[in-house]
């Protein structure tokens, strides 16, 4: 792994679980991700599943609180979770959790002080994938994308730019109407300006009607989840998937919050359904 | 739960995982612990299994990245995880990880400064599963008791002693000789005094010598632990139980390490063992 320094190396289900850093050029700093490889990547390729955090994770919150590495293994899927942003000292920060370093929102930041490092897009379209694909058996053409809150919305409109690259897209508890939402309103103003125009692209619902994806999307949606009715309104998703017969499952789970409880509940239908997209 | 405050609530596999506080009469300290409910809990008595965890563990650990939730959910155990030691200002401490708060040892204190507070021996044998009983709906003389590191060691020496309370048995990586490695050495002599014979009852080795405990014991250690040479040697517990002729499953699993990595691969056999003790 020429590119990668490990970091830490643990056996888990049968497969390995690695955290990994690397000078990345995109975000002009050190970026840590986590890699699971199943054991069938000892015999062979296999597809690789990008889990992109929400606000505040690390690359480890989901490598130790979602319970992936069990279906993977079985399945015998790549799971590669970034980090949510550049870190570290010479890097802008906000002292709002929702802004700045564990922020990032999956955007290239083009207002200062951000646009120097903060360019998860790039990071994650295109610089990752590249990286992954070079020091892992991963198969060509199996790569699938899904993620957490700001990492949902990351997911969804990731894979709606670029479904050449990414097979198969869900979403646990997703930002969807980024444009809409104070979150995404505050952060999409300060890394890409006032101009509403430059927010579209960015945006899930704007994507959905404007390009849909082709494959089916899933979404799993606690209605506990305290952030429902104020940022996430995935009411406007649907009403949208609806409008442009988009192929999608989207499913609003009785009972459940935004925690990593919820997101190890549903894991497995998520991995499964990358699974099934990208051996299909 | 009028014992109990609760600190939070989340559904998880359709089960409800809470974290309680609760004044303790054992440590005279507010004590935190986890508690899984499984969906079964609500039709009817279901049994319960203790879940004691290693140095420098609270309640939180195991419950957020153990993985148990799911076959807990399944077979319905209701799993508690308490704190590893008293905890708070006033409670004494030391800048070693492996002595004072959150290495409590499961004994009972008997010098000073640790005698006032450390009493986690009567706090899982007695007091907590007292309130347990009281507050939810366990089904009587179905309770289990597993762990990991000290733990493990919490685990196999309080379910030798109370084969009464704890009908089912199983350790991670546990330490089983704790007369004998530094870590159990240092915090017997901290807590118990110099005098070892007072060291004998918290003993793994030693009680699988002199009282063994009347159903199988399962336990799952990793040939990669960085701790099994000088701190759990395993096979002082394996030759004593094959002397002895107790019922046993040791089983060294090769490459896994002392991590929650670990403890989450072999978790769903742990559960399934209790199960089918308590059920049988």
């Amino acid at each position: 792994m020429s590119q990668f320094e490990e970091i830490s190396s643990a056996l888990s289900f049968g497969g390995k679980q690695l955290t990994l850093a690397h000078g990345s050029k995109a975000t002009g700093t050190t970026m840590r991700l986590s890699v699971f490889l199943p054991p069938a990547a000892k015999d062979g390729r296999v597809p690789v599943v990008y889990y992109l955090s929400g606000l505040t994770c690390t690359e480890e919150n989901f490598t130790v609180k979602a319970g992936a590495q069990r279906m993977a293994s079985e399945l015998g899927l790549i799971v590669v979770a970034p980090d949510t942003s550049p870190r570290g000292e010479g890097v802008p920060d906000s002292p709002d959790y929702d802004l700045g370093q564990g922020a990032g929102f999956y955007v290239d930041a083009v207002q200062a002080p951000w646009s120097t490092h903060f360019k998860m897009y790039s990071y994650v379209t295109q610089e990752l994938p590249g990286l992954i694909e070079e020091q892992f058996p991963v198969r060509r053409g199996a790569a699938g994308i899904f993620g957490h809150s700001m990492g949902g919305h990351g997911a969804l409109t990731i894979a709606m730019r670029h479904p050449d690259i990414f097979k198969s897209v869900s979403a646990l508890s997703p930002i969807v109407a980024p444009s809409a939402v104070p979150w995404g309103r505050k952060a999409f103003t300060a890394y890409l300006g006032a101009d509403e125009a430059a927010w579209k692209e960015h945006d899930a619902c704007y994507l959905a009607r404007e390009r849909g994806f082709p494959g089916q999307i899933l979404v799993d949606q606690g209605t506990a989840d305290p952030f429902l009715e104020e940022q996430l309104q995935t009411q406007r998703f649907i009403d949208t998937l609806k409008e442009n017969r988009q192929s999608a499952k989207v499913r609003m789970q009785p009972g459940y919050d935004h925690s990593y409880f919820f997101i190890a509940t549903f894991i497995d239908d998520h991995l499964r359904h990358h699974a099934r997209m990208l051996n299909g």
